[in-house]
């Protein structure tokens, strides 16, 4: 297999997928058991409460979807909406305006908050639409992939449940590389991937439904459009003391999810978080030095991710001829700008295995190399 | 790790996942790269062409899904069928009944077209529906995993093109298997998933989809139900000259299936085939030979599923207890009847490399010593 045994070595410094460590990468060669096996059950169900430790949840409606991220948030939205139901949607970058497109095909009726990218969902907004439209559901981005940007969440999370909204959150980016405090909050539904602060290969969605979500499901009128993302239909195979066959669980890519988690918990979760932001500090700070601006205020940037407006000269080098070169002189992938973003910014992940100073070292080096 | 290090060895003679060979395996724990990455996208362009070889068509729209084979049934459906739109569904076990169930959900006028499980469903059945109903689309399964049914294709699918309707096959269990011809049958949408007869892990589900097919997804009225799996998104990643960021793809999961594939097409296709049905003749003469009845007209069998009706003394040990002793004792999984056959039959994987005369003489060896 010459093209397998010609892959080149990338530190990958996008948006995700980040680097595996090497013992996520062997337990993903682990010879295969049955999706039925009393084996692999017991190491899914470790795996599923390793995903509650870092939901910071008791659900027990948390589990690893089968598929990407972009499928969790699917599961979340057409599980909790139903057709020509009120949804409230932040909307400050990409992701949550997939999450508009996705409750708009699922039937529902969208009433948008939108923030200018870069900068978070105003909670006085967001609440004050929440108490208009009084939504069935309320769904915001903890932490925007295509900005940077961190919300803040518990006080739209409180409005929305005392308006009797279920709290939809997207945590793809940060699960895992800074708190996520699912049951304080009040998260009734919440997603991430495995290809971000988990270090793991991309193709999983953790999932989190909160008991109130899971009877709001159990009490629809309609079935979930869905058959492959619904949860009931989820739940017998990953709940209770008898498991049924739904579908084919992804075995590998599990056994890389359990190794993961392993590194994570050992890490322990205070450490981890705090791993990420002297990173992020650390890269933020050599970027400033050598020219780029954060797009994104001091109080509201990811640590393990951080967007940066471009230098002058960068810009004139052509940003995306800059990346092709860090990437084929130094093996370094960093990320572009998306939507009205594309070519001002890039955005450079520091997540899971590479928040860490030698590699924020490497990174500016190599860019010094480039751009001088 | 102590779980993943003490996972134990197993023979999976189940109705999926097979067993993946090392070389699959080693190829799982590659590095990762980015889902943009030139070097990536490459491998992912030779993991297409090689979809398109074992699926027998030239379909520019033929890759790996990145979520389960129910999610490439799911993909197919909802793609091609909008809402108040006639489909015909065969419906002769578990995964007609499904696609109905799916098709349902996507709020199309389903009429099935049932026959016993364990039989195929008579070309002449659904013809005369194709003829009734004047369909969208004629939905089918090639080789139904639940009773080890292999359906003849050409008539049907004459008649369904006849029709102007679309032909949706279900080619889970027996891509790479056996012949699967979608050009030459008039395929217009098929779905498989990688742990079968391809003997990667589970996690992926090869798709295809005519030009036809793509045309009438163009020409909808309504969108697409689901985002994740909208073909018209998909093809900004996976066709083209610049590829656009849609969702990440499963990098490692892709790895092994490129792994798998060069295994495949260097044993040659015919030379596979002979080697699944040699593997299932030698497997049924066995079985018959220890009091077991196949399930299935011999015109209809599959060769790489074999459903078995129990012996009298499997019964009366309980049958589920004779598999939990084969697996306990012998390492090797057989798989459960479901739906009405639950309780009645065995059903006997020989997929991939476990199409192999050592790999029955083990089987039937464990079973001589568990039943006489």
């Amino acid at each position: 297999m010459p093209i397998l045994e010609s892959l080149p070595e990338r530190l990958l410094l996008g948006p995700g997928p980040s680097n595996a460590h090497e013992s996520v990468l062997r337990a993903m060669s682990l010879p295969l058991l049955g999706h039925l096996d009393p084996a692999f059950i017991a190491l899914l169900d470790r795996v599923k409460d390793g995903l509650r430790t870092v939901f910071g949840t008791r659900n027990a409606m948390t589990l690893p979807l089968s598929a990407t991220g972009s499928a969790g948030m699917e599961a979340a939205l057409v599980n909790l909406l139903e057709p020509g139901e009120p949804v409230v949607i932040g909307v400050n970058g990409v992701f949550g305006g997939r999450m508009a497109e996705v409750a708009r095909r699922a039937g529902a009726q969208v009433t948008k908050v939108e923030a200018e990218w870069g900068t978070i969902l105003e909670p006085g907004r967001m609440i004050e639409a929440i108490r208009t439209v009084r939504p069935r559901v309320v769904a915001f981005v903890h932490a925007e992939t295509s900005t940077g940007v961190c919300q803040p969440v518990e006080e739209i999370a409180a409005a929305a449940r005392e308006a009797d909204a279920m709290v939809v959150l997207d945590c793809v980016t940060s699960l895992a590389g800074r708190p996520v405090e699912l049951d304080a909050w009040g998260v009734d539904a919440a997603y991430s991937g495995t290809q971000k602060c988990l270090s793991c290969p991309p193709g999983l969605s953790p999932v989190s439904f909160s008991d109130r979500a899971i009877a709001r499901v159990k009490a629809r009128s309609t079935p979930v459009q869905s058959w492959f993302l619904d949860l009931s239909l989820l739940a017998g195979y990953y709940e209770g003391e008898k498991r049924v066959y739904h579908h084919t669980a992804p075995i590998t890519a599990i056994y890389g999810l359990a190794a993961g988690l392993d590194r994570v918990l050992d890490e322990v979760l205070p450490a981890r978080f705090a791993r990420h932001a002297a990173a992020g500090e650390r890269l933020v700070a050599g970027l400033e030095a050598a020219g780029f601006t954060p797009l994104v205020a001091p109080a509201h940037r990811l640590p393990m991710l951080t967007s940066v407006l471009l230098p002058e000269r960068v810009q004139k080098a052509g940003e995306a001829s800059v990346r092709t070169r860090l990437l084929e002189e130094h093996g370094i992938e960093v990320g572009a700008g998306l939507g009205p973003l594309a070519g001002r910014i890039w955005r450079i992940g520091l997540m899971g295995e590479n928040a860490r100073p030698e590699i924020v070292d490497r990174l500016l080096a190599a860019l010094r190399t480039l751009i001088g």
